[in-house]
């Protein structure tokens, strides 16, 4: 049945040690020899602090995207050209749907084209799937070289930036093809959040929410009052929110780097979540859009499973909803969502274990009998 | 200018644990909790107890080429019905043109379509590049699944057995796209080096001769006393070479598991080797005949660095001649050849950094004057 887990307030002091210099905020991710720096704050990309720790070389490679890179990309190459003798860059097409092979062999075709050396740092400039692009493509290339994270999106800047998780999707399947590489620096400039769409600040912020049922109550209830203003894009709260979820991240990852139980709660909302996204084609949701509504899927199957009392639930699907993500999921029909999830990269030996909460601020890992299962799917796809 | 590097026979033995049992001969590669087993010896793949430290799973999948899977495909997949449910295969185009994102892609696509788990296990069946894919497959997939070295050439049993390094090739160089990937087990039989050309029997022995220069003087006398028996296939001959070489290749591996100077010393000859393939296109000389030319030009370069006396080179050009692999390198250029070995990883900077010998069974790794570097490309190659 699995075991809980649980991420206390403690532990999370002593994983993470938090630095306050003036408006910018450094949070050490402890990795033995594989450690690094997340800088937290407006306009920490523009600071040339921010890049001291780096080592030196000769090439520095950019990805970036044809969304991001004609607003953001000189910012960043200004900074770069003071410490690297060649500056290159790639720009990928936006979207899901191209975190896939062509964009991988773009950027190892750039790397290769300019003959760049196993020093090179390559830096990712944009969303989740830059990010995981980029990440992968630094695994792969020589077998390994170094990449500094440069999250433009909420959701990039609280999941992507701690685990050191990358990965392609495969039509089919859902990042099934990747490493773990962990990034030497993560830049999380709240400033370039200004120009995000509204409906991906939306969607960060279920990654954000996500923090509160698996690990810290008192977060979720932060995260209750502070609503309004996350919406309305609030700076203090979203450093806050961007720092609370990457430390509660890095508390998790800290105590289980490889991939295990206590790792998977970080999926919470994602099996149902990427079950939506695989069955819909990649894209047409936005990856936290399927997880706010897998989340909600996750929370009533606990609920059915008797782990938590009804008024917890509601007030979990409340806050998803009213932070305006989808609570119901495609009509995709119970055996295509059986299917899916079974083909999906938690299924072992062919069964599915989810991510279930126990009590508010406390997940577990675990099967479920199919029929809860089916009543979810039932009565929370359109 | 680098530092020299020697592997004495004491740090062989306390690194390489060897137990003899009946034909069948187990080197233990220590590497903590990635540590695995070499087995070898006469039909060890039909020797249940091979197979008694995997760990269970539902799913196998061997990847063999075509010419390897109709012979041995059969031998290895009847071990494998008794210990998992399901064994699915995959046959991939035999020939170093084929290490390529294609057979990657075939590997990854099957390990999908199966819908395969994180606990299924991965077997190579075939030469090294049956094994690199291999190994990177089980790398990328779901970041990271076990792997079997099941090596059907006398180069992959000697040379990919110990390492995990991974690889594809790119258009634009070898082995540049890749991951570091230990296996769980190496089954090193040699009784399926009967089928084994004599062309690809010869060119496995280049890896073997390599280990003499590099480290090991008694070992290389051995060779040169040997090398009738070897060439005719002598059992008890091979066994001794592939054990030798495994556990020197071991004992660099485990004091540097991470590619850096002293793992570097491995890949002498392959400097020169790598730009002979890259220049004639993937697959017109094998690997192991691209080292030996290789190491010749390698070997005469130390020479003209003064590092080691003519009669010393003469011997190991020698060795190579009788062996009979070639010793005259494909007329190319000497402007080609430095431009691919500047593109190749090796080279950091630009500087291209070669792996010379400073006496008999003692290699260093350093640049070298660009006159010098001419003048061995100008009396070498055709």
């Amino acid at each position: 049945m699995g075991s809980p887990h649980e991420i206390s307030s403690a532990s999370l002091v002593s994983h993470a040690e938090v630095t306050a210099n003036q408006a910018i905020e450094e949070l050490h991710i402890a990795l033995g020899e594989r450690s690094y720096p997340i800088r937290i704050g407006s306009a920490v990309l523009d600071d040339p602090a921010t890049y001291n720790s780096l080592s030196p070389g000769r090439d520095a490679l950019v990805v970036t995207n044809t969304t991001v890179g004609p607003i953001y990309l000189q910012r960043l190459v200004r900074q770069l050209k003071a410490r690297y003798a060649r500056v290159h860059s790639v720009e990928l097409q936006d979207g899901e749907a191209h975190k896939d092979w062509a964009a991988l062999q773009q950027t190892l075709d750039a790397l290769l084209r300019e003959q760049c050396d196993r020093k090179t740092t390559l830096f990712a400039l944009g969303g989740g799937v830059v990010g995981d692009v980029t990440g992968f493509a630094a695994a792969c290339y020589m077998r390994g070289v170094p990449y500094v994270q440069v999250p433009t999106t909420l959701l990039a800047q609280v999941d992507s930036s701690v685990g050191g998780k990358t990965a392609i999707n495969h039509p089919l399947g859902k990042n099934m093809i990747g490493a773990f590489h962990q990034p030497r620096l993560v830049i999380a400039d709240t400033s370039v959040l200004s120009t995000l769409p509204q409906r991906e600040l939306v969607a960060g912020l279920a990654e954000v929410i996500k923090y509160g049922p698996i690990a810290d109550h008192e977060f979720f209830r932060w995260i209750e009052a502070a609503l309004p203003s996350l919406l309305a894009r609030d700076d203090g709260a979203l450093t806050y929110a961007i720092r609370k979820s990457c430390a509660i991240k890095a508390a998790v990852v800290a105590a289980d780097e490889r991939e295990s139980d206590l790792r998977a709660i970080l999926n919470f909302g994602h099996t149902f979540g990427h079950a939506i996204e695989t069955g819909l084609g990649h894209g047409a949701w936005l990856h936290g859009e399927a997880v706010g509504c897998g989340m909600v899927m996750a929370i009533d199957l606990s609920h059915r499973l008797g782990l938590i009392p009804p008024d917890y639930a509601q007030r979990v699907t409340e806050l998803i909803r009213r932070a305006g993500l989808p609570t119901v999921a495609p009509a995709l029909g119970v055996e295509r969502y059986l299917a899916l999830m079974q083909g999906d990269k938690k299924a072992e030996g062919g069964e599915i274990r989810f991510i279930l909460i126990e009590s508010p601020g406390r997940a577990v890992v675990r099967t479920a009998p199919r029929n809860l299962v089916e009543e979810v799917l039932a009565s929370h796809s359109g």
